[in-house]
């Protein structure tokens, strides 16, 4: 029971769909009533809630067949990553004070059904072992961020021993996890990242082989001199002028994992006009999403939670505090104007 | 010996470069001295040649990287498949009388050096046994057309129990193999095709399930109508728009095998708008070519002769007589006028 008071949250909801960047007045915030949880749900206050490029997609109209759905307009946002705390619990395994996940993000309260998948199965309520790692940690290297690096590099991308790896938007919360597990195995990593800033960082901090500001010039060329002999596998986050330049690197059984094409997002998309070299070289593209390799999850989180641990993978994280500055975090996002993981803290 | 006066030949080669369609100007037929085998070489009179889309990249300047090397202007035209009879042998395991496959086509003699890889070793001089067939079928089914084809479907789009299966340019020479191995599989296969005459052929004769014109309205419409549900396997023969429709209807874990773009030959090429459904449904793209599957060539080859004696497997050539008119069967090919595989007889 919340008590005598009726609880109220916040939430953003989609008040316009942009075209092309995101505006201020795209998004509203609103002040909601948050219901007390029924039998099998659980009442969780957000604390840190996920910034995707991915949700872009999602502020259309319509978003690409077999993707999430589009966010619809003036309603509760649904299906977003977020971690929070277990306020009230009238579900089996859960308890107040436990910290979870679950897919009610953009809100500062949420009322979850235990045991409903979300997201694909990536935002189903799941209770976090906070000892091994804080709770935002599961909104980047030890959730759907690190699931989709992981098993992007290892299974879809099949790396092999000695495969030269580029990871574009290697600055990224994924391309920065991917660039570095490639290198934790070995392997030489080109990435690529969108100012001089965060080259300096993939190179200094991360500890990449070679990386390329793109906006320096043409991305074939910048490609070209950062991996002369081409390279065997791209994880690609970038899509556009990337995949092309990839294309054109790749050698004989060439591999491209298809994460995502940010450089699309929001704006009539076009196709790699080389997409022949896929079939002169060989080559396999493969789309995925995290969601399709839930079952590598908790391999991933004690491989990727050791790393962490040992401080041999490097993390970071743009905070931006308060629920209403979400968007703004989107746009900062999506504008290339953020390093690792995004996160908005709530409280 | 040839005997005491030496050998003539013709043989075609390329005399300019054609920018879009094919001209009677860019190619010419010249008369060549034909010298005499050296130790480990054959002389072989060529009887059936072989005419293929993917020459006219090799027309071009520049083929795409990793591809066969373009033509020399003036020049012999190297690295095009022929069937033809052995007139004289210095090599091991050949003798006179011998049918054999070879590299060396459109010209009507040639000296070929046995064991010495050829077209990614498609090529490379081997006899042919003409008890199982005649000699030209090794241009078609019981050759690269065959082993594109079956490696296509079966290794590279890994057919599984159940998929639905869409070959384009299924009245041609691979495609209409893909099409009828995948219906021998018990797949439900829609082909496409740019005539309604070869609509009703892959209808009437390969009792293929559906068929559409791809002349006839939008592909992505046309492939809507044909396959309601989606699909979940594309062997792509036309790139182009053609990819854009499979990308569009193809379900989760779908798979397209890359064999080869004829729609974007000859021409600024563009790629598929909507990739981004890679990501979104999971999809696999992966490109191929014969030569990466030689280990299925004998494999294949019992295979389909099997089919072949059975009559289970329809089978249509196109014939045009006279080496001199290679480059129109070439031309007529590319413009979509040529049912089944091309071929040019020789004598």
């Amino acid at each position: 029971m919340h008590g005598p008071q009726p609880l109220k949250g916040r939430e953003v909801q989609l008040a316009g769909r942009p075209n092309g960047e995101l505006r201020a007045g795209d998004f509203r915030i609103v002040e909601v009533p948050v219901r007390e949880p029924g039998p099998g749900e659980v009442l969780v206050r957000n604390t840190w809630t996920s910034v995707d490029p991915g949700l872009r997609l999602r502020l259309a109209e319509r978003a690409p067949a077999g993707y999430f759905a589009p966010f619809g307009l003036h309603a509760s946002m649904d299906g977003i990553m977020t971690v929070g705390e277990v306020v009230e619990s009238r579900a089996d395994g859960f308890a107040a004070g436990d910290a979870v996940w679950h897919a009610s993000g953009w809100r500062d309260y949420a009322v979850v059904a235990a045991g409903v998948p979300a997201l694909g199965g990536l935002g189903t309520l799941t209770r976090l072992d906070t000892d091994r790692a804080p709770a935002q940690r599961y909104l980047g290297p030890l959730g759907g961020m690190g699931l989709t690096a992981y098993a992007g590099l290892f299974d879809v991308a099949e790396l092999r021993a000695g495969d030269v790896v580029w990871v574009s938007a290697a600055a990224g919360a994924v391309g920065s996890l991917a660039a570095q597990f490639a290198k934790l195995r070995g392997h030489r990593v080109i990435g690529s990242a969108g100012s001089d800033e965060k080259v300096a960082y993939l190179l200094d901090e991360l500890g990449l082989d070679a990386a390329f500001n793109h906006r320096a010039g043409p991305v074939s060329e910048l490609l070209r001199e950062a991996a002369p002999d081409g390279i065997d596998v791209y994880f690609d986050c970038v899509g556009g002028d990337h995949l092309e330049a990839a294309l054109g690197a790749l050698r004989r059984f060439g591999r491209v994992a298809l994460c995502g094409a940010v450089s699309q997002y929001g704006r009539a998309s076009s196709g790699p006009a080389n997409l022949f070299q896929a079939t002169a070289n060989e080559l396999t593209l493969r789309g995925f999403r995290g969601s399709g390799h839930i079952d590598r999850m908790r391999e991933m989180q004690r491989t990727v939670a050791g790393w962490l641990r040992d401080g041999r993978l490097r993390y970071r994280e743009t905070i931006v505090d308060g629920l209403e500055r979400a968007p703004e975090a989107m746009a900062r996002m999506l504008a290339g104007d953020t390093i690792g993981k995004t996160l908005v803290r709530i409280a």
